[in-house]
């Protein structure tokens, strides 16, 4: 494989963007397309076969020896939230591209077929709605849901897939089955700080987190600031506060299991400079790959509400606004990946996943796993994202040794 | 006095409204105008002269057997917030009015000349600025400052002057001297729950407290909320409620002062679902009687911001955006108001005024004091407002007793 060639691929793809800070490419978009087109071109200069199924995913296939065994596959996505860098998605197609090429150069042959993947539409971006091309190859994806989405120039997903060539009535024949696929790796950047802080080159992925969310409402009495004594108050914004701080020492307790929690969204009423603060509405999040790890924080939050509710004499509310599985990846992938990492000397942390990915919907349709590469000063959907040519290469060996191992070589 | 009298003063002067819920008589307006004609006129009926002077203040005057004494003052106002209750301000014009008729009733003489002034533009809902007449009455009103005020409606002062037949350039003429008036006093409603939680009748005011005011900008990380396990995060929100806490615990500890410390403003940034918070905004609000009590309680927020920055790694500044002297009430009329209540057997309390009043104002000028009533749940600035006419009779009873006992009865 070739740095200099990566590097050059990296510097390509960038040129697809539409105007604005960063990158921006959303999903299904002429850029996007453009793009798509340009690396379609590139996989079938590397010898793949590539088409387009009937959600805008691309599956570009390098033919084995026995065609009819399932396919090792990898992949990741190019579309990317606005204003976003160079590396979120893109950093898990080009590595597959370079890959594919130099198993070309090596004029290396495999047993099992080898895909690359590029998924449509991964960020939610543009139509508030994720990874929708892999849970339609999962099956995963709801018809009446597909339909209700618009983007924010009121452009719905069915207008979309029209200008795409494609038919959402017809998405459902982007499912995949079992049997098609033996593995499915999925190279991606962190996007957090743990492996840099740590001075580790490669993460194996162990599990994808998935939120429990929660809006609390704290109700007290919005008084005259002026007016009103400490001792008579009910400050919707203090009892609030001490919320937040107890879901802080609760995810504190468990950093073991990598659970957090954050409140994201903190609101008061009436917010003036001269009056006591009678409501606040807090939104919760905590995610874990450990069910009873979440779980325990979650208990911690409603322990907290009902002793900041009687101390304080307010009135709390809080209701569950969602409540996802955590996603396993494969136990047999994540012990190879290890493996291969021992193997060639790179240092490796096996750690969860706290954003989702499409390796979420694939996990559901064959064996998964995924590898990360470092993320500078853990920063992601932004223009300063950043992993340097070297650190992708790292990642490159990895994703080509376990793909090769999987796929046999002849 | 009479009680059914009052409460048809009240019911007479409520019917000056604009549309809304509530009242809604803003300062400076036709209603708020045609409201004061018909006092000026029931003042007249009294036996008082009546003229308005240079700022729109009325200045009622029930002459004194030697016109050239100083005279004994009372007032408000009667210009309300939006959607206001029917007693802020309108308690102390009405019960002036029943004093005064109750004067003329029994053919009451005084040695003194009494007066009733009713201010112009005490509150700050339509120029966001307060207490305008007896600033100008007390020689208090910046020139380049009024200039500069405007409504909602882009309505400058100086226009709103025209139209009440004023000029803003002859403000200054507005003005009174020290030897003018030998007392002031105003009653006015709590606006607070105190003299209710204390089952008292009579607040006397020993002290009008006055803010000192504080920006504090918390400076953390954005960071993505599943990526970013808990100990590499620099989280604003958690920094600021550590800081909220901290305020509250010291005004609480300054109870017997009266001081109270408020957020009453506190907003983050960027306030989104997955994101940890980078930035959180806080408007502090710390009042008192006592500067010593007050400072403390600033010193105890600047030690938070100082602790939290360390231990949380957060860069945080705090600005100091008002910082203004709390005024006394003259202790002679305070121990006049005192005995007045003990000779009457009127359960009473000394507490502060934690809003602010034109006795702030008058201050300055003669000796001053200010009698409250209770609030009901301590609610103004509402429509739910209220004190019961027996409650407001018990007031005017402390205050017509003040008056003669000043003025002396020939």
């Amino acid at each position: 494989m070739k740095l200099d060639r990566l590097r050059q691929s990296f510097e390509e793809l960038a040129k697809f963007t539409d105007e604005g800070e960063g990158i921006n490419r959303l999903a299904y978009t002429l850029t996007e397309r453009n793009a798509r087109d340009y690396l379609m071109k590139q996989l079938e200069l590397a010898g793949l076969t590539v088409q387009i199924d009937y959600a805008g995913n691309v599956i570009a296939r390098r033919e084995g020896s026995s065609p009819d065994l399932p396919a090792v596959a990898t992949g990741s996505h190019i579309d990317s939230v606005y204003a976003a860098g160079e590396f979120d998605g893109t950093a898990g197609v080009l590595i597959s591209l370079e890959v594919m090429r130099s198993l070309a150069d090596e004029g290396i042959k495999t047993d099992h077929p080898l895909e690359v993947i590029i998924f449509a539409c991964e960020e939610s971006a543009r139509f508030s709605a994720s990874t929708l091309g892999s849970k339609a190859m999962s099956g995963r994806l709801d018809p009446a849901y597909t339909r209700s989405l618009t983007d924010k120039n009121g452009i719905t997903l069915m207008q979309a897939f029209e200008e795409n060539g494609l038919d959402l009535e017809e998405v459902h024949l982007a499912r995949r089955f079992r049997d098609e696929i033996k593995a499915f790796v999925e190279l991606h950047v962190e996007q957090g700080p743990v492996l840099e802080k740590q001075e580790k080159s490669i993460g194996v992925v162990s599990a994808i987190a998935a939120p429990i969310r929660f809006h609390v409402h704290v109700g007290g009495t919005a008084d005259h600031s002026g007016t009103t004594p400490m001792n008579y108050r009910r400050d919707a914004l203090l009892g609030g506060a001490e919320i937040a701080l107890a879901i802080e020492k609760a995810a504190r307790a468990e950093l073991e299991h990598g659970t957090v929690g954050t409140v994201g969204v903190f609101s008061i009423e009436p917010g003036a400079m001269n009056i006591v603060p009678g409501a606040a509405d807090l939104y919760v999040d905590i995610r874990g790959t450990n069910r009873e790890s979440r779980q325990r924080v979650a208990d911690a939050l409603e322990t907290a509400v009902n002793d900041v509710a009687k101390a304080r004499e307010l009135n709390i509310w809080m209701d569950k606004t969602s409540d996802e599985e955590p996603v396993q990846m494969d136990s047999t992938i994540v012990a190879e990946l290890k493996a291969i990492c021992e193997e060639k000397g790179v240092a490796w942390l096996e750690m969860p996943s706290g954003a989702g990915h499409d390796s979420m919907n694939m996990a559901s349709l064959c064996p998964t796993g995924m590898i990360f590469v470092p993320s500078k000063d853990g920063i992601s959907h932004n223009p300063a994202e950043y992993t340097s040519m070297e650190q992708l290469m790292e990642g490159a060996e990895i994703l080509r040794a376990f793909m090769l191992k999987q796929a046999k070589i002849l």
